[in-house]
């Protein structure tokens, strides 16, 4: 049985519910952060994050950073990008905006490269874009939190790394790392970033990041200094460095019980091969599609190699919207999530599907959800 | 009786030990980041500092980012320097350095006024400093972590607004907020920043600061854009106004977990006359400063007006070093700090003092504390 007092499940595309353990860990005594029993585990974390974005290059660099999955795109405009350095970014909702805002921000020229909602740039376009002109990064968003598309990596980075191999590979992976297949030194990713509350399973606080040698390589070879002080790699390099190594550093304080909450979950993750990690969420993914089929709804990424596998953005029937059926769902236990993308968000709601919801056979969270949807969409008068 | 397993006692500046039901708030069940359960607490958060900071003033404004007490720094450099501003940093230790080279990340010149080891600047030379040249930010640490040397704020920025009143009175609060005195308004402060694991009592993992309606002003008037992403003023003013009106906003996903926690600390504090608590942590750190004396030690700050009230920096005895008596005061359940301060680290060690060890009648932290020392010395061979 849960040590958690009983609450609505939260299956918005996160935070997402979490683990007995995982909150328990949240409550560890307070220790210090440059002391051994911490700072083994702060190395551990990091030698388990090698395992989940399944790179073996020793030069590969993981940081954790207390902050939001947000400072990780001001970790990759401050210490990869300089002034005047040209971006492409991918667009497939909201979070490309904002990527591209971030990169202005640090005199990065963000040049995006949009799909109509609900779907994401053709490869055929990306070639096109790049060779048109020299990008040293370029961004995708795995999973669009705002409209559940998924972009599709492997094929993406292939394509990078043959029209133009110096431009960088950098995946925005908040809504990925930990429900969708990640190879990162097979498919030559460069930056893959995420953030603790999605499908790694960890309440959020964490920035986290996995950078490739190439990455640190172009970043140590900058010719001006990192534009930021808190998210600069001059600063936490030698200290991720020196964790990873089992000695105490200094340069900020972490959260010692935040990390000891990520190192629960990771140890959960990894104890099972993340091949059926993966496969867990796509079935799922396609038990909830079916069932929003079924509803007669439709999803607002249309083609099937489009959608993600931790989450649903799905249209409400004509004339309804997300307030007729939000609060009606809370009452029924289940917590969704309103629209995010600005120009439809009154018309579409999201369902998170990541994580225990999903891995642990014990919970009972979408069957829930999906009856629960049925039932709220009945009161209001629709017919499937 | 503590719900926390037996463990020894943090008596470093920061982390510091935690009440067992701020622990517990930290593994609060998962919930959505913009439900209304949340932004209650949040919004709670928010004016709860207001009185913690003692400012009545509406102008003034909370800001509450997941990161740590250095992204303080990063948020005044970003949002209230611009490019080629002047800033004089008063040094009285290492976090002055620190807090100059954040300073320079953003372009911000910053010309440090150093005071000997274990003193700070006097007033008269920063008077000198003001007269010399026209600086836009001041910057004071409160009390410096690396020495324990404890500045004088209320006469300091009596002079700033006197001698040079167009400069922004910043204080660096890390070690400070939640032991020293600091009324905000009454003294004209425009920034204090500080972070949630010392004399507030909560886990770290959050930014915490109050900005002076002109503070703010300079902000919205700046020419150019702040130069932060995830720390700008730009993303978090309408989130933290909104949070505080209770309205549900999204910029960046902040830590509920966090949130609670702090909610639950501040609640305690609150729930005592402030002045109070600022007693009990002087007559504290007097017993200690008595106790440390009457062992024959030193302190780093060696004039008593110059004394932190929640710290004390410890000249060990001529030819003992921190790895002498550390390990031996953890062995009898007492946790102290090595040196910080580069050029005398392996002379010294700090011994923190705030939070629930001073304030719990029911906590014997720091009686053990003294005794495990004179044993640890007394084992090297040293007599008082």
């Amino acid at each position: 049985m849960s040590s958690q007092p009983p609450h609505p499940a939260l299956l918005i595309p996160g935070p997402i519910e979490f683990d007995d353990a995982v909150l328990q860990s949240m409550s560890h005594h307070s220790e210090s952060h440059v002391g051994q029993p911490f700072v083994n585990v702060f190395g551990d974390v990091l030698a388990q994050l090698r395992k989940l974005f399944q790179t073996s290059d020793p030069a590969s660099q993981p940081f954790v950073l207390s902050g939001s999955g947000t400072l990780g795109w001001d970790q990759v405009a401050a210490n990869l990008g300089e002034p005047g350095d040209e971006a492409l970014v991918l667009h497939t909702g909201y979070f490309a905006d904002s990527f591209a805002d971030c990169l202005e921000t640090y005199g990065v020229k963000a040049t995006q490269l949009k799909a109509p909602i609900g779907d994401r740039p053709q490869l055929d376009e990306v070639e096109k874009a790049l060779k048109e002109k020299k990008y040293k990064i370029l961004t995708v968003t795995h999973v669009d939190t705002s409209t559940g598309v998924l972009s599709e990596l492997k094929a993406l980075s292939e394509l990078v790394h043959r029209v133009s191999p110096d431009t960088l590979v950098v995946v925005d992976g908040v809504c990925s790392v930990g429900c969708e297949e990640i190879k990162f030194d097979e498919w030559k990713l460069d930056v893959v970033l995420t953030a603790s509350q999605k499908a790694i399973g960890c309440p959020a606080g964490l920035s986290i990041l996995m950078a490739s040698g190439r990455a640190i390589e172009v970043y140590k070879t900058r010719k001006t200094r990192p534009t930021s002080y808190f998210g600069s790699w001059n600063n936490w390099l030698p200290i991720m460095q020196n964790y990873e190594a089992k000695k105490a550093s200094y340069f900020a304080t972490p959260s010692p019980q935040l990390i000891r909450a990520l190192h629960t979950s990771l140890t959960q993750i990894l104890s099972r091969p993340l091949e059926q990690r993966f496969a867990d969420h796509r079935n799922m993914s396609q038990k909830i599609k079916k069932a929003i089929g079924d509803l007669g709804l439709k999803q607002l990424s249309s083609k099937p190699e489009n959608q993600a596998n931790g989450m649903t953005a799905i249209y409400l029937p004509e004339g309804i919207t997300p307030p007729d059926v939000l609060p009606s769902l809370t009452k029924k236990g289940i917590i969704f999530a309103g629209g995010l993308h600005k120009q439809i968000a009154a018309k579409y709601i999201r369902f998170g599907h990541m994580g225990v919801s999903v891995t642990d056979p014990n919970r009972t969270d979408i069957d829930k959800a999906i009856a629960a949807l049925k039932e709220s969409l009945a009161e209001v008068g629709y017919k499937a």
